[in-house]
């Protein structure tokens, strides 16, 4: 069970609205990105968050990868996007195609601000940077 | 979408072996503790991976909420699993139900051993610890 979760928290996205919005879309580019890491979907789910008076409702796409998960959630109205890959290394050091499906995913969404975090899950390791891009 | 990522990853787990093993056994404890917690399924995905040579397969459990996500991974060869207890704050403070979600998970595996970190995600601060219990 020891392995890689790398977190990033997204502001000011200047992707495309659809990216936030729509399930389906943002569902078929995770499953490309997820792929073209190197790491397999297992199973998925998607919820669209209803409208509210903040605006229109976000999304939350969740991806069971035979490596373990991929989880992300948008808010619309904050043009603001959470993002989880976590890999475990049981059976083979994942880490690099998780490094690879976060930038793939930064690189859909294209955020002004960015922090970022990875927890090395079954040992006390931490490291965590934010950055501004 | 300033929020409270709680995680904890459990060895040596005491709990009777279905609950590393059977996902409807172990959604449906997750569902109970999600609603006692006051927190709001909106839906969810389970997988269960094939037997290996390790032994029987583990499960994956992802239940959505409406305050983010709860996912879990068991690896029963190792008597093991990784909890992940995610809640926006968006619209009100649920860090208390997350580490009461997260309690009453630890209390239903019955770990020997756990490492749990808590990470405020949209701002700069993690703290973490490791405990022997």
């Amino acid at each position: 069970m020891q392995g890689l979760h790398l977190t990033a928290d997204l502001r000011d996205c200047r992707c495309d609205s659809a990216w936030l919005l729509n399930a389906s879309q943002l569902g078929s580019a995770c499953r490309s990105a997820v792929r073209e890491a190197g790491l397999q979907v297992v199973n998925e789910v998607f919820h669209t968050f209803p409208h509210s008076v903040h605006g229109p409702g976000g999304v939350t796409a969740t991806l069971l990868l035979a490596e373990s998960h991929l989880c992300v959630h948008t808010w619309p109205e904050q043009r603001a996007v959470t993002l989880d890959v976590y890999v475990c290394n049981f059976g083979g050091d994942h880490s690099a195609k998780a490094q690879a499906l976060m930038d793939a995913l930064l690189g859909l969404f294209m955020p002004q601000h960015t922090e970022r975090h990875a927890l090395q899950r079954g040992a006390l390791a931490i490291s965590s940077s934010a950055a501004h891009e």
